[in-house]
């Protein structure tokens, strides 16, 4: 497995690795939870039931939940309630999970392993697989509005404009259109592809809190918007150095299929160098917060840091 | 083109055929002018265009907006402005023309006709189909979420179970089963399949007023199960009886693919008693409204006498 090294200070490191690693299990095993029990199979469901089976094998199997930390630790930061977070940790993930489902399809990128696993096509057919992501998609709509935050409709709205097609589907398209081809272009693509649903992680979190002051808003906007772009370029660099069992999904597709990256228009070291800049700019954005941002630091950190 | 004939009272056609023609040109004129608002394709939008124009393609293509009409007709009898139920009325019929895309899919019916013209995936590829599927219900819940309802997020989680898979993608789910053989099966499969969104479309225009009694919401879930149930048993008959041209889509595939339908298990003739009587219960469930539900009666009757 590929590890990836950068600076971060020592004494920072020392203290916060074994607090970060029991927060992150301890909020890991929150948004399972909540996801299980989204996800679980209705008693009237009989020949349905390979429908469900599909959406817990997309929803349930692994995944870092990576954007449910980011809910939980931007909710915690406002002062929300944790259980509030619940909600919308799952439902950034169903989001996610139904993405995966339908990127993967023969249609798509044709992608037979994802999560180490067969992908939920190959596990359980085309269709079952199309319909499983349309209902993930709903499932995520339908917990997200019936969630104790503040706002649920302005929610549901947050995570729409995110999903749709002027967010990550939106990206998606651009990233079809094989017109991709500047540094420009590649970053707008992915500001929406993948940036919007991580940006709507985070604004979701702050949404826990009924209240949030407009500077610390606009610092976990520019924390969401470094983030996400640090996740893609870290995604970009790993398709190149990292392997197929590590990953979970195939390596080296991109080179493969000829795509515009960030490897590809920067070169393998400054693309490098551009993710760490964007994790420390994220980490930078949040300097007002003090000690306090610590979880969403790490999380900042491991968007570039990580081996999958 | 085959037209189907069921018994009205003389006066009550007399009096009311032009009216209703009125009403529904200017209410499916409202939702057209809705859905092609919501469905502007954003001026920042230059390599994802193409996704925009599929989603237009398969959202503003013609279909008879009947869903629509039942939440304005629902709106207006619970005494809501008719201007909030653009929203609502847009949003269910996002929400079924993404069902249609995903539905006429390879993988799934391969379907290559739809309202007369080809199938999205025949006139954009197969991958633009799925997104602008993935995008169209995205944008339902946008529209939903950001309306002028009195509770959007109750309205958005009415439509999210609709959708999902304890409803629409639910009972499609059922119908790949294969398992769907007797008429109870049969039956529950279509109350989630189509009956579902019907039913929505119904509780959504409800929806539009802020306060709506015990007794007026209890008949109009009965109109709704019936009108949603006799919306299915006419399709099953159409596909018998119609051609392709007027369903502006492929007729006679049922039998030809051997799926349970009402017309083969109970016979053509005992299918359209069915429908028939459906179609009545649904009338009847709003005698106590009076005369005010005249626009909801006659898209009772229309639920099953259509040519397409």
């Amino acid at each position: 497995m590929t590890t990836q090294r950068v600076a971060i200070e020592p004494s920072e490191a020392a203290s916060s690795a074994s607090a970060m690693m029991t927060w992150q299990a301890a909020h890991r095993a929150r948004v399972e939870t909540a996801l299980d029990r989204f996800l679980a199979i209705p008693p009237s469901v009989a020949e349905g039931q390979r429908l469900w089976e599909a959406m817990r094998y997309a929803a349930l199997s692994g995944g870092k939940r990576w954007r449910a930390l980011l809910v939980y630790a931007t909710a915690e930061l406002c002062g929300a309630d944790v259980a509030v977070a619940d909600a919308p940790a799952a439902a950034v993930e169903l989001l996610h999970a139904y993405s995966l489902v339908h990127d993967d399809l023969p249609c798509m990128d044709d992608d037979a392993v994802r999560r180490g696993q067969p992908a939920c096509h190959i596990a359980f057919g085309e269709a079952t697989a199309l319909l499983a992501g349309d209902a993930l998609q709903a499932q995520a709509f339908e917990v997200l509005a019936q969630s104790r935050m503040p706002d649920p409709a302005t929610a549901c709205a947050l995570l729409a404009k995110a999903a749709g097609g002027h967010g990550m589907v939106g990206g998606q398209a651009r990233d079809l259109s094989g017109e991709v081809t500047t540094m420009e272009a590649l970053e707008a693509m992915h500001r929406k592809k993948t940036g919007a649903l991580i940006e709507a992680a985070v604004m979701l979190g702050a949404a826990c809190s009924a209240s949030i002051e407009h500077t610390a808003r606009a610092a976990l906007n520019r924390y969401a918007a470094a983030v996400g772009l640090a996740f893609q370029v870290a995604d970009d660099v790993l398709d190149v150095e990292g392997n197929t069992a590590g990953l979970g999904k195939t390596a080296g597709k991109d080179a493969a299929q000829n795509k515009t990256t960030y490897v590809a228009l920067l070169g393998l070291q400054s693309a490098k160098e551009k993710m760490y800049a964007l994790s420390g700019e994220a980490r930078q954005a949040l300097e007002n917060f003090g000690i306090a941002a610590w979880p969403l630091k790490a999380l900042a950190t491991q968007a570039v840091v990580r081996s999958y």
